[in-house]
Protein backbone atom coordinates (compact mmCIF):
# COMPACT_ATOMS: atom_id res chain seq x y z
CA UNK A 1 0.00 0.00 0.00
CA UNK A 2 1.65 3.01 -1.04
CA UNK A 3 -0.48 6.57 -0.56
CA UNK A 4 -0.03 10.19 -0.53
CA UNK A 5 -1.78 10.18 2.27
CA UNK A 6 -0.32 9.35 5.78
CA UNK A 7 -3.69 9.24 7.14
CA UNK A 8 -5.24 6.94 4.83
CA UNK A 9 -2.72 4.54 5.30
CA UNK A 10 -3.49 4.80 9.20
CA UNK A 11 -6.97 3.90 8.69
CA UNK A 12 -6.28 0.85 6.63
CA UNK A 13 -4.30 -0.64 8.89
CA UNK A 14 -6.89 0.46 11.83
CA UNK A 15 -9.20 -1.54 9.94
CA UNK A 16 -7.31 -4.56 9.55
CA UNK A 17 -6.12 -5.21 13.24
CA UNK A 18 -9.87 -4.23 13.96
CA UNK A 19 -10.36 -7.81 11.65
CA UNK A 20 -7.75 -9.24 13.35
CA UNK A 21 -8.75 -8.50 16.63
CA UNK A 22 -12.25 -9.75 15.79
CA UNK A 23 -10.77 -12.78 14.37
CA UNK A 24 -9.20 -13.58 17.70
CA UNK A 25 -12.09 -12.91 19.61
CA UNK A 26 -14.07 -15.50 17.26
CA UNK A 27 -11.08 -17.63 17.88
CA UNK A 28 -11.54 -17.83 21.39
CA UNK A 29 -15.48 -18.00 21.70
CA UNK A 30 -15.11 -21.53 19.54
CA UNK A 31 -12.53 -22.73 21.68
CA UNK A 32 -14.44 -21.98 24.61
CA UNK A 33 -17.84 -23.43 22.69
CA UNK A 34 -15.75 -26.66 21.86
CA UNK A 35 -14.09 -27.24 25.28
CA UNK A 36 -17.42 -26.72 27.21
CA UNK A 37 -19.12 -29.15 24.98
CA UNK A 38 -16.52 -31.69 25.22
CA UNK A 39 -16.32 -31.58 29.01
CA UNK A 40 -19.91 -30.14 29.99
CA UNK A 41 -18.95 -27.16 31.59
CA UNK A 42 -22.08 -25.30 31.89
CA UNK A 43 -21.24 -22.26 33.20
CA UNK A 44 -18.23 -22.03 30.29
CA UNK A 45 -20.90 -22.60 28.01
CA UNK A 46 -22.93 -19.53 28.95
CA UNK A 47 -19.54 -16.94 29.07
CA UNK A 48 -18.87 -18.03 25.69
CA UNK A 49 -23.04 -17.60 25.06
CA UNK A 50 -21.78 -13.77 26.48
CA UNK A 51 -18.75 -13.43 24.87
CA UNK A 52 -20.86 -13.24 21.35
CA UNK A 53 -22.37 -9.55 22.42
CA UNK A 54 -18.81 -7.95 21.97
CA UNK A 55 -17.92 -9.86 18.60
CA UNK A 56 -21.77 -8.63 17.53
CA UNK A 57 -20.80 -5.29 18.67
CA UNK A 58 -17.60 -5.29 16.68
CA UNK A 59 -19.11 -6.03 13.29
CA UNK A 60 -20.99 -2.74 13.62
CA UNK A 61 -17.95 -1.02 14.47
CA UNK A 62 -16.14 -2.37 11.62
CA UNK A 63 -18.90 -1.71 8.94
CA UNK A 64 -19.02 1.91 10.34
CA UNK A 65 -15.44 2.40 9.50
CA UNK A 66 -15.00 0.70 6.30
CA UNK A 67 -17.67 2.87 5.07
CA UNK A 68 -16.43 6.08 6.54
CA UNK A 69 -13.39 4.93 4.69
CA UNK A 70 -14.74 4.58 1.37
CA UNK A 71 -17.09 7.80 1.82
CA UNK A 72 -13.82 9.74 2.80
CA UNK A 73 -11.18 8.64 0.99
CA UNK A 74 -13.17 7.21 -2.42
CA UNK A 75 -10.10 4.45 -2.34
CA UNK A 76 -9.42 2.15 -5.69
CA UNK A 77 -8.28 -0.68 -6.98
CA UNK A 78 -6.65 -2.71 -4.14
CA UNK A 79 -7.47 -0.43 -1.14
CA UNK A 80 -10.88 -0.45 -2.26
CA UNK A 81 -11.02 -4.36 -2.61
CA UNK A 82 -9.14 -4.19 0.91
CA UNK A 83 -11.71 -2.45 2.35
CA UNK A 84 -14.68 -4.77 1.13
CA UNK A 85 -13.07 -7.52 1.79
CA UNK A 86 -13.08 -6.71 5.62
CA UNK A 87 -16.63 -5.71 5.69
CA UNK A 88 -17.16 -9.34 4.18
CA UNK A 89 -14.79 -10.98 6.74
CA UNK A 90 -16.54 -8.90 9.64
CA UNK A 91 -20.05 -10.12 8.34
CA UNK A 92 -18.51 -13.91 8.13
CA UNK A 93 -16.80 -14.17 11.43
CA UNK A 94 -19.90 -12.59 13.25
CA UNK A 95 -21.77 -15.80 11.76
CA UNK A 96 -18.51 -17.79 13.03
CA UNK A 97 -19.50 -16.36 16.55
CA UNK A 98 -23.42 -16.47 16.11
CA UNK A 99 -22.95 -20.22 15.38
CA UNK A 100 -20.39 -21.02 18.00
CA UNK A 101 -22.61 -19.74 20.57
CA UNK A 102 -25.51 -21.44 19.95
CA UNK A 103 -22.84 -24.87 20.25
CA UNK A 104 -22.05 -23.38 23.82
CA UNK A 105 -26.09 -22.55 24.53
CA UNK A 106 -26.68 -26.36 23.89
CA UNK A 107 -24.05 -27.81 26.28
CA UNK A 108 -25.66 -28.93 29.23
CA UNK A 109 -24.45 -30.82 31.99
CA UNK A 110 -25.55 -34.30 30.55
CA UNK A 111 -22.63 -33.86 27.95
CA UNK A 112 -20.72 -35.13 31.42
CA UNK A 113 -21.42 -38.25 29.87
CA UNK A 114 -20.19 -37.22 26.18
CA UNK A 115 -16.62 -38.33 27.30
CA UNK A 116 -18.34 -41.79 27.81
CA UNK A 117 -20.20 -41.98 24.36
CA UNK A 118 -18.19 -43.57 21.54
CA UNK A 119 -19.52 -40.56 19.07
CA UNK A 120 -17.11 -38.51 21.37
CA UNK A 121 -13.98 -39.29 19.20
CA UNK A 122 -16.15 -38.52 15.95
CA UNK A 123 -17.14 -35.04 16.80
CA UNK A 124 -13.96 -34.06 18.70
CA UNK A 125 -12.07 -35.20 15.18
CA UNK A 126 -14.60 -32.54 13.21
CA UNK A 127 -13.90 -29.96 16.05
CA UNK A 128 -10.15 -30.02 15.23
CA UNK A 129 -10.35 -29.77 11.93
CA UNK A 130 -12.65 -26.82 12.12
CA UNK A 131 -10.65 -25.20 14.76
CA UNK A 132 -7.53 -26.15 12.33
CA UNK A 133 -9.57 -24.10 9.92
CA UNK A 134 -10.34 -21.35 11.22
CA UNK A 135 -6.41 -20.86 13.14
CA UNK A 136 -4.80 -21.14 9.32
CA UNK A 137 -7.28 -18.72 7.54
CA UNK A 138 -6.61 -15.85 10.49
CA UNK A 139 -2.99 -16.44 10.16
CA UNK A 140 -3.52 -16.08 5.85
CA UNK A 141 -5.10 -12.79 6.88
CA UNK A 142 -2.35 -11.46 8.90
CA UNK A 143 0.57 -12.51 6.47
CA UNK A 144 -2.28 -11.57 3.69
CA UNK A 145 -0.96 -14.52 2.30
CA UNK A 146 -3.33 -15.95 -1.16
CA UNK A 147 -1.96 -19.48 -1.00
CA UNK A 148 -2.42 -20.18 2.39
CA UNK A 149 -5.82 -18.81 1.65
CA UNK A 150 -6.49 -21.05 -0.92
CA UNK A 151 -5.07 -24.25 1.45
CA UNK A 152 -7.63 -23.33 3.43
CA UNK A 153 -10.17 -23.18 0.52
CA UNK A 154 -9.36 -26.35 -0.48
CA UNK A 155 -9.44 -28.02 2.89
CA UNK A 156 -13.11 -27.61 3.28
CA UNK A 157 -13.50 -31.31 1.50
CA UNK A 158 -12.17 -32.97 4.35
CA UNK A 159 -14.26 -30.73 6.93
CA UNK A 160 -17.33 -32.04 4.66
CA UNK A 161 -16.68 -35.80 4.86
CA UNK A 162 -16.28 -35.57 8.89
CA UNK A 163 -19.56 -34.41 9.04
CA UNK A 164 -21.29 -36.76 6.95
CA UNK A 165 -19.64 -39.44 8.74
CA UNK A 166 -20.31 -38.20 12.10
CA UNK A 167 -23.83 -37.49 10.62
CA UNK A 168 -24.14 -41.01 9.88
CA UNK A 169 -23.01 -42.26 13.06
CA UNK A 170 -25.04 -40.18 14.92
CA UNK A 171 -28.03 -41.79 13.33
CA UNK A 172 -27.09 -45.10 13.84
CA UNK A 173 -26.79 -44.36 17.85
CA UNK A 174 -30.67 -43.14 17.75
CA UNK A 175 -32.06 -45.84 15.93
CA UNK A 176 -29.40 -48.50 18.67
CA UNK A 177 -31.11 -46.70 21.61
CA UNK A 178 -34.30 -44.59 21.39
CA UNK A 179 -33.22 -43.40 24.90
CA UNK A 180 -30.15 -41.60 22.99
CA UNK A 181 -32.18 -39.33 20.72
CA UNK A 182 -32.70 -36.35 22.62
CA UNK A 183 -29.26 -35.98 23.18
CA UNK A 184 -27.60 -37.04 19.25
CA UNK A 185 -30.23 -34.66 18.15
CA UNK A 186 -28.26 -32.19 20.59
CA UNK A 187 -25.11 -33.24 19.09
CA UNK A 188 -26.53 -33.29 15.23
CA UNK A 189 -27.15 -29.25 15.29
CA UNK A 190 -23.59 -29.29 17.01
CA UNK A 191 -21.72 -31.13 14.55
CA UNK A 192 -24.23 -29.25 11.82
CA UNK A 193 -22.95 -25.69 13.48
CA UNK A 194 -19.44 -26.60 13.15
CA UNK A 195 -19.69 -27.33 9.33
CA UNK A 196 -21.35 -24.15 9.06
CA UNK A 197 -18.21 -22.29 10.92
CA UNK A 198 -16.17 -24.60 8.06
CA UNK A 199 -17.53 -22.86 5.33
CA UNK A 200 -17.52 -19.39 6.76
CA UNK A 201 -13.71 -20.23 7.00
CA UNK A 202 -13.62 -21.08 3.21
CA UNK A 203 -15.81 -17.44 2.73
CA UNK A 204 -13.01 -15.46 4.88
CA UNK A 205 -10.27 -17.40 2.73
CA UNK A 206 -12.19 -16.56 -0.14
CA UNK A 207 -12.50 -12.86 0.67
CA UNK A 208 -8.61 -12.87 1.52
CA UNK A 209 -7.96 -13.95 -2.68
CA UNK A 210 -10.34 -11.03 -3.79
CA UNK A 211 -8.58 -8.72 -1.82
CA UNK A 212 -5.09 -9.89 -2.81
CA UNK A 213 -5.84 -10.69 -6.75
CA UNK A 214 -9.76 -9.17 -7.23
CA UNK A 215 -11.10 -12.61 -7.19
CA UNK A 216 -14.76 -12.66 -6.63
CA UNK A 217 -15.58 -16.09 -4.20
CA UNK A 218 -17.88 -18.52 -6.31
CA UNK A 219 -21.01 -18.11 -6.34
CA UNK A 220 -21.27 -21.59 -6.91
CA UNK A 221 -19.09 -23.16 -4.77
CA UNK A 222 -20.31 -26.39 -3.61
CA UNK A 223 -21.14 -26.24 0.19
CA UNK A 224 -21.44 -30.28 0.67
CA UNK A 225 -24.03 -29.24 3.59
CA UNK A 226 -26.47 -31.25 2.36
CA UNK A 227 -26.70 -35.08 3.57
CA UNK A 228 -28.37 -37.71 0.97
CA UNK A 229 -28.99 -41.16 0.67
CA UNK A 230 -29.52 -41.13 4.51
CA UNK A 231 -29.40 -45.04 5.92
CA UNK B 1 -35.71 12.32 -0.30
CA UNK B 2 -34.91 15.68 -1.13
CA UNK B 3 -31.44 16.37 -2.86
CA UNK B 4 -29.67 18.70 -5.74
CA UNK B 5 -28.79 15.82 -7.45
CA UNK B 6 -31.42 14.13 -9.83
CA UNK B 7 -28.64 11.67 -10.65
CA UNK B 8 -28.42 11.12 -6.88
CA UNK B 9 -32.05 10.31 -6.11
CA UNK B 10 -32.38 7.89 -9.47
CA UNK B 11 -29.57 5.51 -7.92
CA UNK B 12 -30.82 5.38 -4.57
CA UNK B 13 -34.24 4.29 -5.96
CA UNK B 14 -32.40 1.79 -8.32
CA UNK B 15 -30.97 0.79 -5.26
CA UNK B 16 -34.34 0.27 -3.60
CA UNK B 17 -35.83 -2.06 -6.69
CA UNK B 18 -32.98 -4.16 -6.79
CA UNK B 19 -33.62 -5.28 -3.40
CA UNK B 20 -37.20 -5.11 -4.38
CA UNK B 21 -36.07 -7.73 -6.68
CA UNK B 22 -34.24 -9.63 -4.97
CA UNK B 23 -36.55 -9.63 -2.33
CA UNK B 24 -39.22 -11.04 -4.83
CA UNK B 25 -36.60 -13.60 -6.30
CA UNK B 26 -36.03 -14.90 -2.56
CA UNK B 27 -39.66 -15.21 -1.95
CA UNK B 28 -40.62 -17.27 -4.84
CA UNK B 29 -37.18 -19.89 -4.37
CA UNK B 30 -38.35 -19.81 -0.83
CA UNK B 31 -42.28 -20.82 -2.19
CA UNK B 32 -40.76 -23.58 -4.45
CA UNK B 33 -38.86 -24.83 -1.63
CA UNK B 34 -41.57 -25.50 0.35
CA UNK B 35 -44.16 -26.83 -2.08
CA UNK B 36 -41.25 -29.36 -3.29
CA UNK B 37 -41.25 -30.18 0.30
CA UNK B 38 -44.58 -30.87 0.96
CA UNK B 39 -45.61 -32.65 -2.49
CA UNK B 40 -41.99 -34.47 -2.96
CA UNK B 41 -41.56 -32.57 -6.30
CA UNK B 42 -37.73 -33.82 -6.34
CA UNK B 43 -37.00 -31.79 -10.14
CA UNK B 44 -38.98 -28.42 -8.70
CA UNK B 45 -36.92 -28.94 -5.49
CA UNK B 46 -33.66 -29.27 -7.71
CA UNK B 47 -35.12 -26.02 -9.94
CA UNK B 48 -35.08 -23.91 -6.23
CA UNK B 49 -31.68 -25.31 -5.72
CA UNK B 50 -30.58 -23.35 -9.19
CA UNK B 51 -32.65 -20.56 -8.85
CA UNK B 52 -30.07 -19.64 -5.54
CA UNK B 53 -27.24 -19.03 -8.14
CA UNK B 54 -29.27 -15.69 -8.80
CA UNK B 55 -29.92 -13.96 -6.02
CA UNK B 56 -25.88 -15.32 -4.83
CA UNK B 57 -25.39 -13.06 -8.19
CA UNK B 58 -27.59 -10.43 -7.40
CA UNK B 59 -25.90 -9.84 -3.85
CA UNK B 60 -22.68 -9.01 -5.45
CA UNK B 61 -24.23 -6.54 -7.30
CA UNK B 62 -26.14 -4.41 -4.66
CA UNK B 63 -23.06 -4.47 -3.20
CA UNK B 64 -21.42 -2.96 -5.68
CA UNK B 65 -23.88 -0.39 -6.15
CA UNK B 66 -23.87 0.21 -2.30
CA UNK B 67 -20.45 1.13 -2.56
CA UNK B 68 -20.38 3.06 -6.07
CA UNK B 69 -22.84 4.70 -4.74
CA UNK B 70 -21.37 5.64 -1.23
CA UNK B 71 -18.09 6.79 -3.13
CA UNK B 72 -19.34 8.61 -5.52
CA UNK B 73 -21.66 10.18 -3.24
CA UNK B 74 -20.80 10.89 0.08
CA UNK B 75 -24.39 10.65 1.42
CA UNK B 76 -24.88 11.16 4.68
CA UNK B 77 -27.62 10.96 7.54
CA UNK B 78 -31.15 9.22 6.35
CA UNK B 79 -29.26 8.64 2.58
CA UNK B 80 -26.56 7.04 3.88
CA UNK B 81 -28.51 4.91 6.58
CA UNK B 82 -30.71 4.15 3.38
CA UNK B 83 -27.58 2.18 1.47
CA UNK B 84 -26.27 0.73 4.23
CA UNK B 85 -29.65 -0.56 5.25
CA UNK B 86 -29.90 -2.09 1.40
CA UNK B 87 -26.77 -3.80 1.93
CA UNK B 88 -27.31 -5.35 4.96
CA UNK B 89 -30.55 -6.63 3.73
CA UNK B 90 -29.15 -8.05 0.40
CA UNK B 91 -26.87 -9.70 2.67
CA UNK B 92 -29.88 -11.42 4.77
CA UNK B 93 -31.87 -11.90 1.49
CA UNK B 94 -28.95 -13.85 0.20
CA UNK B 95 -28.79 -15.98 3.57
CA UNK B 96 -32.52 -16.76 3.20
CA UNK B 97 -31.72 -17.61 -0.63
CA UNK B 98 -29.46 -20.25 1.12
CA UNK B 99 -31.46 -21.65 3.74
CA UNK B 100 -34.64 -22.23 1.24
CA UNK B 101 -31.65 -23.47 -0.91
CA UNK B 102 -30.76 -26.15 1.34
CA UNK B 103 -34.68 -27.09 2.29
CA UNK B 104 -35.31 -27.71 -1.05
CA UNK B 105 -32.11 -30.18 -1.40
CA UNK B 106 -33.34 -32.07 1.05
CA UNK B 107 -36.32 -33.04 -0.84
CA UNK B 108 -36.33 -36.76 -1.83
CA UNK B 109 -38.92 -38.51 -3.35
CA UNK B 110 -39.41 -39.97 0.17
CA UNK B 111 -41.50 -36.82 1.05
CA UNK B 112 -44.12 -38.24 -1.34
CA UNK B 113 -45.08 -39.65 2.03
CA UNK B 114 -44.90 -36.94 4.09
CA UNK B 115 -48.80 -36.07 3.84
CA UNK B 116 -49.13 -39.47 5.38
CA UNK B 117 -47.75 -38.10 8.59
CA UNK B 118 -48.82 -36.79 11.07
CA UNK B 119 -46.25 -34.32 11.52
CA UNK B 120 -46.87 -32.55 8.35
CA UNK B 121 -49.87 -30.27 9.90
CA UNK B 122 -47.01 -28.72 12.56
CA UNK B 123 -44.66 -28.55 9.49
CA UNK B 124 -47.21 -26.66 6.75
CA UNK B 125 -47.84 -24.50 10.08
CA UNK B 126 -44.07 -23.45 10.67
CA UNK B 127 -43.90 -22.65 6.95
CA UNK B 128 -46.94 -21.00 6.64
CA UNK B 129 -46.46 -18.78 9.37
CA UNK B 130 -42.38 -18.10 8.06
CA UNK B 131 -43.72 -17.06 4.56
CA UNK B 132 -46.29 -14.58 6.06
CA UNK B 133 -43.42 -12.80 8.13
CA UNK B 134 -41.17 -12.88 4.47
CA UNK B 135 -43.93 -11.45 2.88
CA UNK B 136 -44.84 -8.85 5.11
CA UNK B 137 -41.40 -7.86 5.32
CA UNK B 138 -41.08 -6.84 1.85
CA UNK B 139 -43.85 -5.15 1.55
CA UNK B 140 -43.30 -2.79 4.41
CA UNK B 141 -39.72 -2.25 2.62
CA UNK B 142 -42.27 -1.36 -0.48
CA UNK B 143 -44.26 1.04 1.53
CA UNK B 144 -41.12 2.37 4.42
CA UNK B 145 -43.44 1.46 7.13
CA UNK B 146 -41.28 1.02 10.05
CA UNK B 147 -44.79 0.53 11.81
CA UNK B 148 -45.26 -2.45 9.63
CA UNK B 149 -41.59 -3.61 9.98
CA UNK B 150 -42.27 -3.72 13.97
CA UNK B 151 -45.49 -5.80 13.81
CA UNK B 152 -42.91 -8.72 11.59
CA UNK B 153 -40.21 -7.96 14.63
CA UNK B 154 -42.50 -9.23 17.49
CA UNK B 155 -44.23 -11.91 15.24
CA UNK B 156 -41.15 -14.12 15.67
CA UNK B 157 -41.92 -15.61 19.27
CA UNK B 158 -44.80 -17.36 17.44
CA UNK B 159 -42.33 -18.62 14.87
CA UNK B 160 -40.04 -19.82 18.05
CA UNK B 161 -43.00 -21.11 19.25
CA UNK B 162 -44.33 -22.94 16.21
CA UNK B 163 -40.47 -24.41 15.65
CA UNK B 164 -40.04 -25.65 19.70
CA UNK B 165 -43.08 -27.29 19.37
CA UNK B 166 -42.18 -28.91 15.71
CA UNK B 167 -38.96 -30.10 17.07
CA UNK B 168 -40.19 -32.14 20.20
CA UNK B 169 -43.07 -33.81 17.90
CA UNK B 170 -40.28 -34.82 15.82
CA UNK B 171 -38.43 -36.17 19.06
CA UNK B 172 -41.24 -37.99 19.70
CA UNK B 173 -41.60 -39.91 16.22
CA UNK B 174 -38.05 -40.82 16.10
CA UNK B 175 -38.27 -42.64 19.67
CA UNK B 176 -41.89 -44.62 18.83
CA UNK B 177 -40.49 -45.84 15.56
CA UNK B 178 -36.86 -45.75 14.51
CA UNK B 179 -37.44 -46.55 11.39
CA UNK B 180 -38.64 -43.19 10.98
CA UNK B 181 -35.37 -41.68 12.17
CA UNK B 182 -33.70 -40.69 8.50
CA UNK B 183 -36.75 -39.14 7.67
CA UNK B 184 -37.22 -37.14 10.56
CA UNK B 185 -33.65 -35.77 11.10
CA UNK B 186 -34.21 -34.51 7.44
CA UNK B 187 -37.27 -32.45 8.96
CA UNK B 188 -35.40 -31.48 12.28
CA UNK B 189 -33.04 -29.54 9.27
CA UNK B 190 -35.47 -27.89 7.41
CA UNK B 191 -37.57 -26.88 10.35
CA UNK B 192 -34.45 -25.48 11.99
CA UNK B 193 -33.94 -23.61 8.22
CA UNK B 194 -37.02 -22.12 8.66
CA UNK B 195 -36.96 -20.74 12.05
CA UNK B 196 -33.52 -19.10 10.55
CA UNK B 197 -35.50 -17.82 7.67
CA UNK B 198 -37.52 -16.71 10.55
CA UNK B 199 -35.00 -14.77 12.11
CA UNK B 200 -33.55 -13.37 9.13
CA UNK B 201 -37.46 -12.14 8.15
CA UNK B 202 -36.66 -10.03 11.77
CA UNK B 203 -33.51 -9.44 10.86
CA UNK B 204 -35.22 -7.49 7.47
CA UNK B 205 -37.79 -5.28 9.82
CA UNK B 206 -35.32 -4.44 12.21
CA UNK B 207 -32.92 -2.64 8.99
CA UNK B 208 -36.04 -1.35 7.95
CA UNK B 209 -36.10 0.82 10.96
CA UNK B 210 -32.88 1.56 11.15
CA UNK B 211 -32.79 2.62 7.69
CA UNK B 212 -36.13 4.95 8.59
CA UNK B 213 -35.15 6.38 12.19
CA UNK B 214 -31.37 5.16 13.27
CA UNK B 215 -32.17 2.87 15.34
CA UNK B 216 -29.43 0.02 15.67
CA UNK B 217 -30.71 -3.38 15.19
CA UNK B 218 -30.40 -4.94 19.11
CA UNK B 219 -27.38 -7.43 19.67
CA UNK B 220 -28.96 -9.13 22.25
CA UNK B 221 -31.87 -9.53 20.56
CA UNK B 222 -33.00 -13.23 21.78
CA UNK B 223 -33.17 -15.36 19.14
CA UNK B 224 -35.27 -18.45 20.69
CA UNK B 225 -32.89 -20.75 18.04
CA UNK B 226 -32.07 -23.13 21.40
CA UNK B 227 -34.22 -25.67 22.86
CA UNK B 228 -33.94 -26.43 25.98
CA UNK B 229 -34.96 -28.68 28.29
CA UNK B 230 -35.16 -31.67 25.70
CA UNK B 231 -37.48 -34.58 26.28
Amino acid sequence: MDHTSRAFDDELLGLTSRIQEMGDLARHLFENAITALRTGDVSLGQRAVHQDLSIDQMQIEIEDLAILIIARRQPVASDLRHVIACMRMASDLERVGDLAKSIAARVTSENNALSQMAISSSLKRLAAAVQKQLSRVLIAFDRLDAEAAEAVRLGDVKIDELYNALFRELLTYMMEDARSIGQCTNLLFCAKNLERIGDHATNLAENIQYALTGRQPLAARPKGDTVTGLP
